[in-house]
């Protein structure tokens, strides 16, 4: 089985996992998890969203958050930005590299972000423009890649014309979200042989939703095409708002355990990254979807 | 991606999902949940366990659900038989087939079946023998061959040395059984291939739990090598009463809901799967571990 040796794992628990929930997390308390989660060697953190609190107002003291966070050296602190007014929120806050967001479906995009897709595109040329302008690496999310709630299948000729025309804007990196959960490892394969005939595996990232169980096989098959970067959340946490049934991102330490067995490379400690998702959980009246929290119920 | 086309689906639900329930299923509950069953599709239904009742209470009425299910036409009812007395109890109810167990390592043989694995051998070649002269198939179950709770890694060829022995006794197919959920998709690649040298893929099936998530992505590598036959339970009920953390088979709807995503062909109902799984869950008071049954919560 060929599949990369070392694994870039983007720990999103802080924005699109919290993003979802009805409870409000303090401040004070999103910050230690997010610190929990820095020292578990994860390299890379999406801490939180600079969108509109009217909009998520799980995520309101964004600018709190991304301020009051101990910043570990050699991690990469991102935030997700909708417009130019994010952007300069996220770049107040001092944020290592920030995330633009469409999706690969006209209904999806609309009720997601309130615009068409081609009424989509010159807002985030426009960030993306001056995040490179201020120094800013800038990464891409396309969402409902492999199914949309709304609008059924999706052809893969709509996410080639969006990868492309986001990555001729600047971004380094196109993640790929199977927002519902709904890929199976066939499409996932075609979809994956079909872009990375004219983009490099390095490029294009997977994000997977666990809704129906498939997000490891998912991955296994991202891996095989020589794909190394996924974004995963901290105790499964995660969904999308505007998708019904979209809950549970693919867990951290359920993807992190099987990067382990399989022999590759993370530098992240499994049980220090398991202390972040008891934490977290803590903070919750319910038990969180990753299955290594509940193998492992003792305290830490 | 190259895999089967066809794919059997052996539901092992009434047999290993009922015997780590603490809960006791009455008789005539059980047996509108077998007639449901047999009603999706499935062509294949391990009905129960005819082990002395003092092991494993939750099938203690395992003549009288064997006798009262509705036989239908091309559907093959099994049985578990732990020794000659279980063999003639399972003629007794007329089952199609029986299965035979045993572990690949000796602590978890010792406490599933109070005998060393050498001592095993002779009792398992008596039940095969008699129940071939009687008519019937024997299907092998092998336990723990990915890992064990007891002695951690398992040598490959303790596996091969079980399968040969199996084989020349006379079953037809071996079930490999993932016990604790442990298997990682680059260990049931190396395990696969080296049985495979001796083995065509279509005597070995993989019965396979999702302790840790895996379930699906190393089903889909038990795909890639050309295995046809996977056991799976429904509504992901199940587990080994001497394995701790071993709960829950694969859900068989949430694998034929991939194999269905992928083109395979199974021949089984989706939505009839799905009312069978969710009458199960409604005998209990609980959720049941299936991420279908969680997407699909109307009644029917």
């Amino acid at each position: 089985m060929k599949i990369p040796h070392f694994i870039h794992v983007k720990e999103v628990g802080p924005r699109d996992g919290l993003q979802n929930e009805k409870q409000f997390i303090s401040t004070d308390k999103k910050i230690e998890w997010i610190n929990l989660l820095s020292s578990s060697g994860l390299s890379y953190i999406e801490v939180t969203s600079f969108v509109h609190q009217k909009w998520i107002p799980a995520l309101a003291d964004a600018m709190e958050v991304a301020k009051g966070i101990k910043r570990k050296e050699g991690v990469t602190y991102a935030a997700l930005v909708p417009n130019r007014i994010g952007l300069e929120r996220a770049l107040e806050a001092d944020m290592d590299e920030v995330s633009i967001f469409m999706s690969a479906t006209e209904t999806h995009n609309l009720k997601n972000i309130n615009k068409s897709i081609d009424e989509t595109f010159p807002i985030l040329d426009e960030v993306i423009k001056d995040a490179i302008a201020s120094g800013k690496k800038v990464r891409g999310y396309v969402s409902t890649v492999f199914g949309c709630p709304y609008e059924g299948a999706v052809p893969i000729e709509r996410v080639k014309r969006i990868a492309d025309r986001l990555f001729s804007m600047g971004i380094y990196e196109l993640s790929l979200g199977d927002t519902i959960g709904i890929a199976n490892p066939v499409q996932m394969n075609q979809v994956l042989m079909e872009l990375l005939k004219s983009l490099p595996p390095t490029s294009i990232a997977l994000h997977l939703h666990d809704t129906r169980g498939m997000s490891l096989a998912n991955t296994l098959v991202g891996l095989s095409n020589g794909i190394s970067t996924f974004d995963s959340s901290c105790g499964g946490l995660g969904g999308c708002p505007y998708a019904k049934g979209a809950s549970g991102n693919i867990a951290s330490e359920d993807f992190i355990y099987m990067l382990d067995a399989m022999g590759c490379e993370t530098e992240i400690d499994f049980e220090k990254l398991l202390r972040a998702s008891r934490y977290i959980q803590s903070l919750f009246s319910k038990s969180l979807p990753s299955h290594q929290l509940g193998l492992n119920v003792k305290g830490g």
